[in-house]
């Protein structure tokens, strides 16, 4: 009787773990995913108690136990930490005030991610608006050496793919600093890099040359740009007093958050879903990217719950430090080689949580792209509907060395400007439903791959 | 010269009308949607000017005023108003306070509109909570006679159509009171048909059927649904006293606002794109509809400014009366059959003014259905990929009667019940570049139509 009963086990057990057509199994992956309340709880979490989590700070570091512990709470088989260099960067007082012929205005300022600091007591320069590096250089040192540079190039709201705009507009934050600095700029000022007109400022790192001299650099939101630069219209003579007095520390130590189910056909075998836990430290980056951890973290708790044993493992990876210098995602891909791991596939959620519209797929050849493209078909009564090439993220891309599908999470992202890297991004500005669609997307797929070898 | 110059004009001035393809006047439309902030300064003014503009009010007439002189502004070559007789109702004071063994709790509610009232001095009477009329019908007189019912369905979540999922619960609202009644209920008071737990409620339209006494009807938030439910398990005795102080007076006068370009090939052939000026007395009503109607106001803003100058007639016309008897939409119609008017198609934008995701086309033959399809690829580009079969809207549905092709303008509306029918609608709940979208779609897809008569 006891053997029967080993047998009856042996033989049901893996047939009972599909039940289901994979179309039923994807039905009820979507009616998990928003029937529970975890991921709203989760997100709440992150949001109000571990706000301002950059790379190196306690409240990253307050952020990886607490994940850690919702992903045991999930139902991972394993969960554990990897250690990661980060940089360790800390904004200070600031503030900026414009003085001209028409008066004074007080700026709300953001020091950029890494940027070197004024000093408590601050700098004095006249400003000069230029829009690009090539004005800039036109300028040359004779107009801009000892000034302060305002950047006011807007994003193009015309361009329909807002990431688009943002890159079209972000170099200035990234790159303005060093670039005013070789014609002997004393510090720069950028404008927000968003789609929206509002009073928020949207901050983001900034990188430095070698071998110019590191200025400080600081934002401002799209409202004041267009104040500053009718007072320099008005008053070319305009002097800024800045202070922005941040500081670079030596590197520290943080860490990914890794959860793993355990394959049951090919355990070796990895399929990776992940977001960055760090966050920029003026927001509670629920958007960016609270919300693409806790899709990762939900990938593992459907499929417990609904007792989806994958064949491949699947690794749900919250990424530390994606906003500094990417080093979560570099440790990741380097232990993966040094332990000789097989990744088969690595999807990123961090464009925001809002409703999905697909997927992007990247490092793969045409005949396994055209495979995935058939699975827009599953999708379609979710009203997602875009499987397109091109996809991956910060995070993932060190994984293409080994030949790795590379998948990007796609939500509708016309407004997720209005909150990337400001203090706009909060738990309110995330609509529940909408990222529990993400999340079912994201675990639907990841499924399907690995069940279809995809 | 004189002569030559009006031939100059004749010849060129048409040619000038369309100088681009097909694909740069749709690339021009969105350009110019997005980067216009006309529709913004529209949305505001009507969401903290006219709040509240429930027909039959002086906050429904400053809305008319407003739109009138918008549409105006817009450009547009005749805009007129249309007289509309609509129901006058006013909310009164409301409370409600639920007393059991577990203590009292405060409750807030929202008398549904054409609700009788229970006078100032309310009614208290024993709570019964109930699901569906079936279960209603199986209480029957003997428990139902002399309580107030609780109606407390709650909207099926994994309904990934969010209207499906209103649909499912609704009826609760629209029928409940009359249903209820027929076994003698004194009350009802139900649960607000939204996908969101908070705190808001959601009111809307009660309908009574004719020989069944009116009872009082009205509507609690999600989350004292689940409260009251508590309650009642722990306590079936628990009374509820409840005030609603709103009254039903004479119908009025309000109207329809209409304005047009008058085409110059089939001038008496009409498309009409239109949304519903009255709003709940609770809400801004921003997403419902304010923006629908000023993305019709922007469809003639837009083909004036861009000078497109279209074959047949446009109408821009804000509806009147949509929430309540929906007499905006019959008065129009039947105009227009008076008139002899020739309805070639009608747009109707309803659904809240997210991001667009596609149009639904109904009321028209399998082979006209066909070819607008296609049209499909002229709105890929700007993430626009979803037409299909079943359009239309409450207040162009009586167009039916002309052969008209009926649409409805598609957003994701995942997050829409989150504002529907209550206080959470308002202007800071619309992200601007998604209703910008919406709008240029719109124009758009009139300007197709009536290129290429489809």
């Amino acid at each position: 009787m006891k053997q029967l009963i080993t047998i009856f086990i042996i033989i049901i057990v893996p047939l009972t773990c599909y039940p289901q057509t994979p179309e039923e199994v994807v039905q009820s992956i979507f009616n998990n995913a928003l029937s529970d309340n975890t991921a709203e709880e989760n997100l709440l979490y992150l949001c109000k108690n571990t706000k301002g989590r950059i790379p190196g700070s306690e409240e990253a570091l307050h952020a990886v136990k607490y994940t850690l512990g919702a992903l045991v709470e999930a139902g991972a088989d394993s969960v554990w930490l990897q250690e990661v260099p980060v940089p360790h960067w800390e904004r200070g007082d600031e503030s900026a005030i414009l003085s001209s012929k028409l008066g004074t205005l007080e700026l709300t300022i953001s020091a950029l991610g890494l940027s070197v600091g004024t000093g408590i007591s601050g700098i004095s320069a006249r400003l000069i608006e230029v829009h690009d590096f090539e004005q800039l250089r036109k300028i040359g040192s004779e107009g801009i050496s000892g000034r302060i540079v305002f950047f006011n190039r807007p994003v193009d709201n015309t361009l329909i793919n807002t990431f688009s705009g943002y890159a079209g507009a972000v170099d200035q934050r990234i790159s303005g600093a060093s670039e005013a600095a070789q014609y002997g700029a004393v510090g720069v000022i950028v404008r927000s890099p968003t789609q929206a007109m509002h009073d928020f400022v949207h901050t983001g790192v900034v990188r430095y040359k070698q071998n110019i001299p590191m200025i400080p650099a600081v934002c401002v939101s799209p409202n004041d740009a267009e104040l500053i630069s009718r007072f320099l219209e008005n008053d070319s003579e305009s002097t800024l007093h800045l202070v922005s007095d941040c500081k670079n520390f030596p590197d520290t130590i943080s860490y990914n958050v890794i959860g793993e189910i355990r394959g049951y056909e090919k355990p070796n075998e990895y399929i990776s879903v992940g977001g960055h836990i760090d966050a920029w430290d003026i927001s509670e980056g629920a958007h960016d990217d609270a919300g693409g951890c806790i899709q990762a973290i939900e990938t593992i708790r459907i499929f417990k719950e609904l007792n989806i044993i994958p064949r491949r493992s699947i690794r749900a990876i919250m990424f530390m430090n994606e906003e500094m210098t990417s080093t979560g995602g570099q440790v990741y891909a380097d232990e993966a080689e040094k332990n000789g791991e097989m990744h088969y596939a690595a999807l990123e959620s961090d464009r925001g949580v809002m409703s999905p519209i697909g997927f992007g797929f990247g490092n793969a050849g045409e005949a396994r792209l055209q495979k995935l493209f058939q699975l827009e078909e599953y999708f379609k009564p979710y009203g997602i509907r875009y499987f397109t090439r091109g996809g991956g993220g910060s995070d993932i891309s060190p994984l293409k060395r080994f030949n790795t599908l590379l998948i990007g999470y796609i939500p509708d992202t016309q407004r997720y400007f209005w909150f990337h890297h400001s203090a706009n991004d909060t738990y309110e500005q995330v609509n529940i439903r909408e990222m529990q669609l993400g999340s079912a997307a994201i675990a639907s797929l990841v499924y399907l791959i690995d069940l279809y070898d995809l």
